[in-house]
This record gives structure tokens, C-alpha cells and sequence, in this order.
């Protein structure tokens, strides 16, 4: 048996042994073949001490054996690290920040106690996965959409306030969470915005309730642990249709980024959509980077291929959800405003009433039609990876600079150009892009050594930008933090403060976003 | 000269003295008269002792000054009240929830660094009103609209931190906001969200940052003095459109307001409508009440009534922005969905082009085509008055609950039905409904005390039923806080133990929605 850090094997014991008491020996879990269960499965620390593994881990069932288990964990002062479903690849899966933390797995709070087919939303406890509230759904008939996030085995809690993103009009996943309860480090019980009202009616339709609303300090946060959570779902739709926009030349992207700006601000582009580079991607797939690399040809030289070989050098498909009229017309108004960049061509691409026919279904990722599946683990996310993902301003300028930078970084580093992982940039959120390239993560200790280094300097060349992480691997939260130091970090500073208020003894997931307990800072 | 309440009067003067220093003696206000400037003018304390009154104002004039008188009030322990352009009528006006306050006024920070029209964002000081954005953004040719509060005075710093709505599709204020600039209670600067990066790219762009998302806890708080707020604006649309839709039968709110939900939460109804009964407002024009009382009239009476004087039950306008065939689209879609009631009429109203001729224009409330005007209180608001409004949930069944709970109400307190101020529900926030009832307020002392009880038990009532309100009169913050109480008082406790750890001295807005410092507090 490992203790935790700082924990005395003796405390341990009689903590794991009130812990069995509160929860049933079945559900607290000590054997290294449980704890492999916990390691990141997409860890870059494969086989080296730095990878992280839980002490134990603990599974309740209740609101009331999770408030045990965190009094106990408080008396004993033993850092637990709690996961929903645990999934979270590529951003640390289930293992904690903090070596030795004991897991609080809540997969067995998998209850679902309303969702509300007239105003559109869910009662969802952590352990909920996006296929149970689907089949939920389905099994009762419910004309409501969920959003699910790329592996339909995450949970819209924890996918949600880890700040995740999805792929349907409902895509920015915090910004549908609609009331929380919470157990705080004190083992006291929290309800947020109209929760907190005994009587509550509108607990999961309006967010805000009186007062400092405080749900988003509970998100990419160790502040507390959240049992319950409202999120927004979408009336389900009648009609589905997607269609391709491409504009020819390299200097189309600025027009082009712009006119996206425009349409999806005003709701007339919605859900997730790829900025796309055909001409680029060919250069990829011929070895090549799609990258501005110093040395690389010229934008002639690749306007030349993409003449020749027929292929846009900017592309990206807009999906549309709705009455069929309506999103008919929002195509016809897609197409006249991009219609305004000289070479620009559509194609129409699948259209469909809803529900789906299976047959004209398939032809779409299931997650644009609301419908969780694990089919991302069949494309290019199959290879373990850690996300790289910062956020740049919603501007062909912004890419064309992002392109460049992270060539030139990449070029710094030694990283031959067919090696050169990047991604184009993603619509998750309102008014700004999001980068999403996944490094590669294997069992070879030096190569995750180098890639590492290649993360590290990437993270730092965008902050040196201005383009901050929106999210990341447990591995890299101090090094992300560290970025966002605006006025001697201030804001870090501003976390502690809280963080020492509401769990003086640092027991909720210690290191979470860089935010550590007092005993265990570094600075 | 008034000491604050604690502060001794050698204390105080040293500490104006000191402030005087900091920001010129011209903006350090202590005569009876400036003071009368800062009471509240809908106050429901007139003449009476309980009325609050500050004992002194300044006015900084940046973000150092801010920081300096900041740092004075925190050093002599001296409770500091913040407004931005100070309005907020019917929920306290400029005037602070403790009496002998220093108003801390920002309406000479009126800066607008950046108003950005590609991606649809302005950065803004506090004491920026609509009417000055709006200008601006005219002044520099810019094609984005701002969504103005009722009064164009007030500021989108302080009416999105306040929570309120506007009318256009960017109606939920705070769900706008998009990055913070706050001075903390030590005089500290910190930056929320991206701009905790130092060379910050996307502060406006992009809401959440990295770790714990701290803006919701600076909203309807006194944890803060914010001093820069990115706020979101729409592109600005191309056209505008409005249609009544009408149905006949009391019963038919229960289809009318499902599909109203749907349309709303499907993104084809969007901005504020409120939901009207021409047959009720009928029997008010004849010294009745739109509530529903015990003796008054029977369904089927007021039914006739409607038939007989051609006047649907319910109605609701609903209104357009955007490119012109998808909001004609989107119109031919509501009338197609609300057909399935039985008896529901349609009307086209105004629809024009982008931007609109003055004569189009003016058959529309301004705020509505995002202008903002003061034209509100040359209507209903132009009595004095105190808002009561409660969100309740967006179904037919909880407006009639609401009108008969809140009738009977009224009948208990003996208030004669043509006196039962009341307001049908609005759609400001997604997946609810807000009441918006402006309880009267006049110098007559007797009637104040009179309005303050009803306001009172129907704060009261309210919460029975499990409706909270949204926002409150500072009159009114305590009795309003005390209902969220889940738990003992859970959230209350929360927001106690993060206001001691960041304003030790409790020197920021004491008593802001019920949150005191710890040598205030009641309980």
C-alpha cells in the first residue's frame, strides 16, 4: 500500500478503512491492478516515475457517501482527485495531477433524475455518460437533442466543466450548464442559481439565480465536487443539411474567415465547423507540412498545385439544423455572402429530413446529428496523443500568423516538416478559433521525451503570441498556468486566495488547472 | 460631515484628505447637495431615516486612481459603494445598500478602447453608456449593433454585471460579457479570461481562459470594482421583420407557450417578447386586475368578453433580425408551428430593410433595432417604482399559476384589484420566463410602507412557489437573499467565506445582494 504524499501510512490505513465503512469495501480500490484502471492511458509518461498513479481510489454512490468520503479525506487530509466517467483522453484520462491522490470515481452516480422535453433540459449526475442520457432519451421518446463530445463515453459533466466543446448548435458545453450541486471540501452541501431555492422550479432554466453567480469557478476548478448538473439541451430538429464552401486563392482566407465571422455571429452558421485546407492537406499527404515553414514553396507554387490538381485552398462545410424552410434559406444566404470572394463554388452535400433515415444518417458523423459513438477512435484521434489546443482570434490573419509561427517553432525544434502535427482551426466556441493538434504518445520513453519538449515549446510560442490553451493535459496545467501571468499572476494568485478559503486543508484535486493548495505550491 | 457607520471622524478625514490627493479635490463630493445626487430617485424610503444616503462620493478617473482610492478606503476600513453611470432605477439608483457609504462613481472612466467589427466585440470602462457606444460605433462607421438596457444611459458595465436584459438577440447581458478588468479590495489589478495572458489576443473573443472562470462571481457582487469589460455585440443584420401571433381560447397558453419555447430554444425566435393577453389587459382598462382572484370572473365570462370585442386571449409579438429571406423564412416557420392551435391568427407588422429609414423606424421601440433611448419613460416605467421580478418557468402552467398565486396574494394584503401592479412574462433569458413588475413608489410615506409589505410577501410567495427573483432593489437584497437558502443557507455561506478571503476588511459594497463582511453581518 502507497500512501499519499504527506499522508502517514497509519492515517491512510484508518482513513481507507472509515472510507470502506462509509462506502462498502466494495467500492474502495487499492490493488496495482485497480490502480492501472486510473493511469492515463494516453499518458506521456509511460514507464518513466513522473507518470501518475492514484494511491487508491474510491467509488460512491450517493450525494451522502460522497459528502463521507470528502469529510474523511478532509480529517485525514488526503488529496483526492475526482473524475466523472474518467475518460478525458489526451488530457490526462483519469489519473491526477498529484501522484498518490486518491481517485473519487463517481461513474456509479450515473443517475438521471429529469430531463424536460418542453423547455429543453437534463438533470445529470457525474457519472452519466452521453450514450446513457442518449439512450435515456430515446427510450422515453423525448423530441431533445443532446451534444455529445467526440467519444460518446464522457459525461456532459465532466466534458462540460472541463469546457469541452461539440459539434451541434449546442456546442459550447459550459455554456449550457444550467444550475450545479456541489459537495465543498467541508463535506457541506452547495446548490447554485435557483437551487438554491428550497422550492426551485426554474433550477435548470435559468442559470444565473441572485447574487455572485458562481457556477464557472466549479470549471477546469478543484473547488469543489460537482453531483449534480442542469445542461441545456436542443428542441430536436426537423430538417438537417450541410454544404461545402471553397474559395480558390491563398489570400481568399482573410475575405473568407470574415464572411464566417459574419454568418456565425449571426446565428446563420451554427454547431462546429473545420476550417479546411485541401491544397494544404495534399502537401501533407505528399510528405510535406501544412505549415508556413521557413524554405517551403512559395503561396505560387502552391496556388499552382491546387489549379492543377483542382483543389480549393480554403474549404469548410457549414451544417445546418432546422425547419426545413429555414435552413434552406440560411444555405441560400451562406452562399450570396461568400458568393462576394471572386472563385468562390458550393456543393451541396447530404440533406435529410429528421430522425434519420439509418442509410442517409451514416453518411454524417453521428455527433453532428446528436447522436454519441466512439467512431473518432476509428480517424485520425486513434493514436494516443496529448491536445494542443490554444485559442486564436476568429481572422484569416490570425491563421495565416498561426501557420507561421508554429512552422517556424516546429522548424526551431529539428521537427522534420512530415512530422509536424497542427491542425486547422475549429469553431467551438462564439468569436474565436480553436487550434486541436493531438502529439503523439507511444511506449517509447525518448520520442515522448522529445515531444514533450516540442509541447512545452509550442505552449510557449503561442502565449508568446497571445494565444492562450483553452484546455490541458494534467501533465502541462503548471506549465499553461504559468502563461496567463498578467500583473505578477494575479489571477493564480486570485485562484490560491480562493482555493485556501474553501478547502484550507488542499484536499480537492490538488495541481488542477495549476492551482494548488498552499502546502504544496511551488512559488 | 457623515463618518461612514465604524469609521471614526479623525479617520475620515484623513481619509479624504488622502483621497483628495489621489484624485483632485474637484472629484471628491461632500456636500448635502452632491449627496442628493447620489440617493436614489425611486427610492421607497422618501423622508423616512431608513433611506440610504452616502456620506461622500469620488470619482477617479482611471484605473490607478481606481487603485489608489481603493487602497485608502482599504486601509481605513472605510465601506466604498460602486456604480458605473449610476442609474439602475427601480433597484436602488447610485445609492449604496448601507447608508454613510463613499460612493465610488466611475462615470468619468467613459473610455472605449477597441470596438471591433470583424469579430463583434467592444472592450469598455464602466462609466460607457449605451448612448455613448452607440455613438461611437455611428461616429466610426461600424457595422455592429449594441444591445441597449430600456434607458440608454445606463451602462453596459453596469447592466450586464447587474445581470438585465435588452430586447435584440443579445437580450441575456451578462452572457455577453467576454473578459474582466477588476480591482481587487487590496488595490490589486486583475485580468480575467484570456487577458491573463500578458500579450492577450482573444480577451474579447474568448469568454473562459484557463482554469476556475472567475467573471460570474463579479456579477450582482461586491467582490470587485470592475474597471474593463469586453461585451459582445451582433453584426449588425440586414433586415427586420415582425409578426403577432394571436390565439383566442384561455387553454391555448398551454400549446401557445410550448411552442414558443420550442421556436425559442430552436433559434428562430430570438430577442425579448412579451407575452400578452388582450383580454386581460381589457378587463385592467376597466379597473380590474389581469390576475386571477378569487370571485373574479370566470373562464368562460372573459372568453366571451374576448369574442365579442374581437380580442385574442394571448399574444405575442415576435421579432426578425437578419439576412431577408432567412427571417422571412423563419416568420412563415412560427406561423406554421403555432397554426396547430386551433383559432390562432397572424399579423404581419413592420418589416423593413437595414438600416432603416427614420419613418420605418419609428414604429418601433428603438431598442429594438439597437438604439438605445430614453423613450421608456414616456411609457409604463415613467412612474417611479420598484421592480419585482421573479423568474418562473416558460410553460402555460406556470403563468396561470403565477397569475392565480400572485392574485390571491393581492386579495390577502387587501390591495383592490385595479391597484394589483402585475406584468405578463418576458422572454429576457432563455428556457424561462422573468415577471416585470414595477410596484409604485411615491413621496406619500404611508403608501410607501404599504407597496414595501406587498413588495415583501410577494417576494415572499414567490419564493414559496420556487420562483426567485432575478435581481432586486438594494431595499430589498437581504429579504430577497434569505430565500436562497437551501441548505442553511449554503450559497449565502459560500459567498460569505469567499467575501472574507478577498475583502478582508469588507470594504466593497457592503450588504451588494445580501453579502456582508463579517463585522456587518446579521446572522
Amino acid at each position: 500500500m502507497r500512501a499519499p504524499p504527506g499522508v502517514s501510512p497509519a492515517d491512510f490505513s484508518a482513513a481507507l478503512s472509515r472510507l470502506e465503512n462509509a462506502l462498502g469495501k466494495d467500492w474502495v480500490f487499492l490493488s496495482d491492478a485497480d490502480m492501472e484502471m486510473y493511469r492515463d492511458p494516453y499518458s506521456p509518461f509511460w514507464h518513466e516515475d513522473a507518470d501518475r498513479i492514484p494511491s487508491a481510489a474510491i467509488a460512491p454512490d450517493s450525494v451522502e457517501q460522497v459528502q463521507a468520503a470528502v469529510r474523511i479525506a478532509n480529517h485525514f487530509k488526503i488529496p483526492i482527485w475526482t473524475v466523472s466517467t474518467g475518460k478525458n483522453l489526451a488530457y490526462g484520462g483519469a489519473a491526477p495531477a498529484l501522484s498518490g491522490s486518491v481517485v473519487l470515481d463517481l461513474k456509479r452516480m450515473n443517475r438521471i433524475p429529469e430531463v424536460n422535453e418542453k423547455n429543453h433540459y437534463a438533470l445529470v449526475e457525474p457519472g452519466v455518460s452521453y450514450f446513457d442520457l442518449y439512450r435515456y432519451i430515446q427510450d422515453h421518446n423525448l423530441k431533445v437533442w443532446i451534444d455529445p463530445a467526440g467519444p460518446g463515453w464522457g459525461s456532459p459533466v465532466g466534458n462540460s466543466l472541463d469546457r469541452g466543446g461539440g459539434s451541434t448548435p449546442m456546442n459550447d458545453h459550459f455554456a449550457a450548464v444550467c444550475g450545479l450541486e456541489v459537495v465543498l471540501a467541508n463535506g457541506d452541501l452547495l446548490r447554485t442559481g435557483m437551487g438554491a431555492l428550497p422550492a426551485a422550479k426554474t433550477w435548470q432554466q435559468y442559470k444565473y439565480g441572485f447574487g455572485p453567480y458562481i457556477d464557472g469557478i466549479f470549471s477546469q476548478a478543484n473547488f469543489g465536487v460537482v453531483t449534480k448538473m442542469g445542461v441545456w439541451l436542443m428542441p430536436e430538429p426537423e430538417a438537417y443539411r450541410e454544404g461545402m464552401v471553397s474559395v480558390p486563392k491563398h489570400d481568399d482566407l482573410i475575405p473568407f474567415v470574415e464572411t464566417l465571422s459574419y454568418l456565425r455571429d449571426s446565428d446563420v452558421l451554427r454547431g462546429t465547423m473545420l476550417l479546411e485546407s485541401p491544397v494544404l492537406n495534399y502537401r501533407a499527404s505528399q510528405g510535406g507540412t501544412v505549415l508556413d515553414v521557413p524554405g517551403g514553396p512559395s503561396i505560387a507554387d502552391m496556388e499552382k498545385i491546387g489549379a492543377e490538381k483542382n483543389l480549393p485552398y480554403w474549404r469548410v462545410v457549414a451544417r445546418f439544423w432546422g425547419a426545413q424552410n429555414v435552413i434552406d434559406a440560411q444555405w441560400e444566404y451562406t452562399k450570396e455572402k461568400f458568393s462576394a470572394i471572386p472563385g468562390a463554388s458550393f456543393q451541396d452535400n447530404h440533406a435529410f429530413r429528421l430522425p434519420a433515415d439509418p442509410k442517409e444518417a451514416d453518411n454524417v458523423q453521428s455527433y453532428y446529428l446528436g447522436v454519441p459513438s466512439l467512431s473518432v477512435f476509428a480517424s485520425l484521434s486513434s493514436q494516443s496523443h496529448m491536445g494542443f489546443s490554444p485559442i486564436i482570434p476568429m481572422t484569416g490573419e490570425a491563421v495565416f500568423e498561426a501557420l507561421r509561427v508554429f512552422g517556424q517553432a516546429y522548424t526551431d525544434l529539428g521537427v522534420p516538416p512530415k512530422d509536424q502535427v497542427f491542425s486547422m482551426p475549429w469553431t467551438f466556441f462564439a468569436h474565436a478559433f480553436v487550434l486541436l493538434a493531438g502529439l503523439p504518445i507511444s511506449h517509447d520513453m525518448e520520442k515522448n521525451r522529445q515531444w514533450r519538449k516540442v509541447f512545452e515549446r509550442l505552449v510557449e510560442v503561442s502565449a508568446e503570441h497571445g494565444w492562450g490553451e483553452y484546455r490541458t493535459h494534467v501533465a502541462f496545467m503548471d506549465k499553461v498556468a504559468s502563461f496567463y501571468s498578467y500583473n505578477n499572476h494575479a489571477l493564480r494568485r486570485f485562484h490560491e486566495t480562493i482555493k485556501d478559503a474553501i478547502d484550507p486543508n488542499g484536499i480537492l484535486s490538488p495541481g488542477k488547472s495549476g492551482v494548488w493548495p498552499k502546502h504544496l505550491r511551488k512559488m
